[in-house]
């Protein structure tokens, strides 16, 4: 049963988006493009900030400007990783992509501003005495070792040669999506000094099983309720999980995973029930 | 005279390289990449960092990682305006931009990495105790109220029915080049936990001078020289400094303006000959 998370999941979208307008106002039309860009999401990040910080009593204030910026970092990778240049959808959220609603130089430096927000959002005051450890984590796993070699990793595979081995695909999502998901499990403890390891083990194969499940939903999901594009990566011939795990192989390891992300919570020991939840989605949700 | 600034230059100049060589080591693509936007440039504003901290005794290991943290700042902000989405330029500091060198899709990712290296470079220890002042400030001088602001209102106005005024194109490019010009003048004090407002007086006269020295040499400088293509502005019928004020008008306020950076100096005394010798290279430079 998921129905938990489902209901922690929604009060976090609710509360992220109260603080959203209110840090964002919408003066002008890159205040508009960074809001457009950053609504619609699951919040799934934003909710693993919330959820973690609850875990360690941090102070909501403090909570919700950590899961507003990694919105933020996230909203600037799509938006980026949307243009013509790289992936070029035109769909995203079930909505058109930020380049198509407005224009390219619009979308790039819009990505550009989500992502310095992000830093300008870690550096409040409100986020209080561990702000720096944070900040640097969160550079670390964004940038040139993180997120964007992930990328590059990922149109490298584009025009490889031979498609990617299980462990090459494995680094290339934990770059690509895992430090983020990592960052944001790890943050609650990190705002409270805390150590972070137990939530950092969940968030090794939580993110992992949600890259799988990503796989297994391009194969099975229909674009409409995916809110994207699918099938693309079995189209333009890409090494996935699924290709290499087949569909039963990607579904059985996506399950262990998710065990394995419960049982690194176990010493939190109920008041870790949500997040055993959102694992549990995780590898069930059909968007 | 500005023999002083051109030999203090020359010397941040070797000392921010050999910094830059160090914290990012050429790995891969993407770092290589990262590299290339960084080399070539004049380090304008990672030597104003340096002077900065030398006016009030921080230790260099601090100020160099200020000062390469701009320098990661503005080259991001380059690679991603040469785009052909936005400024399309083939020739960058007399090489070709990066899209050029390799493609859309890496310079898009090269410029992200730039970004967040920026606020890494702030975050480590050797930044010291004021180290979430710099990240704080760089945030709201690089973001949505600042550079990218100003690229957004540069944007705007090549398809404005009527050419900018004087204090529309003063404010355009308070934001676009301004702010971080700024934040490097400021940064010396900052980094000490001192008062920045004599720099930030020199740094707002010191940065429209070089705005107005800019749009001279886009009428008077040669590619070759200049190492980027001139006379863009006036070809499409851009309303600049020059436009507005005509060639005299704008050299007459040019000198005004670096004549009023100096006099902010005055606290420092003799210590702040580097940065008056600074102000008189900006308004006299050929590229």
């Amino acid at each position: 049963m998921t129905a938990g998370f489902t209901a922690a999941l929604l009060q976090a979208q609710t509360r992220i988006s109260i603080h959203m307008e209110h840090r964002l106002p919408q003066t002008d039309l890159l205040h508009q493009a960074m809001l457009y860009a950053l609504r619609g999401g699951k919040m799934l990040r934003g909710f693993l900030v919330l959820e973690s910080a609850r875990l360690h009593d941090v102070p909501e204030t403090a909570a919700l400007e950590a899961a507003l910026a990694i919105e933020c970092i996230h909203a600037y990778s799509l938006v980026h990783d949307d243009l013509p240049c790289m992936d070029d959808d035109d769909l995203r959220r079930g909505r058109p992509t930020l380049h198509r609603k407005w224009d390219e130089a619009t979308a790039v430096l819009a990505g550009d501003s989500l992502q310095t927000q992000a830093f300008e959002l870690l550096a409040r005051e409100e986020v209080g005495p561990h702000a720096i450890s944070l900040i640097r984590t969160m550079a670390e796993a964004a940038g040139k070792d993180g997120m964007v070699s992930g990328q590059m990793l990922d149109i490298a595979a584009e025009t490889a040669e031979a498609p990617l081995t299980l462990e090459q695909i494995t680094t290339l999502q934990a770059r690509k999506t895992g430090c983020l998901i990592e960052w944001s499990a790890c943050a609650g403890a990190r705002l409270a000094g805390a150590d972070p390891a137990p939530l950092r083990h969940y968030a090794q194969a939580l993110g992992l099983a949600f890259q799988i499940a990503d796989d297994i939903l391009d194969i099975e999901g229909d674009a409409a309720t995916v809110g994207k594009a699918v099938r693309k990566d079995e189209d333009a011939g890409k090494a996935t999980f699924v290709s290499l795990l087949r569909l039963e192989g990607a579904k059985r390891r996506a399950q262990e995973l998710a065990d394995q992300a419960c049982a690194a919570l176990a010493p939190y020991g109920a008041a870790g029930d949500t997040l055993k939840d959102a694992a549990r989605f995780v590898i069930s949700r059909d968007s």
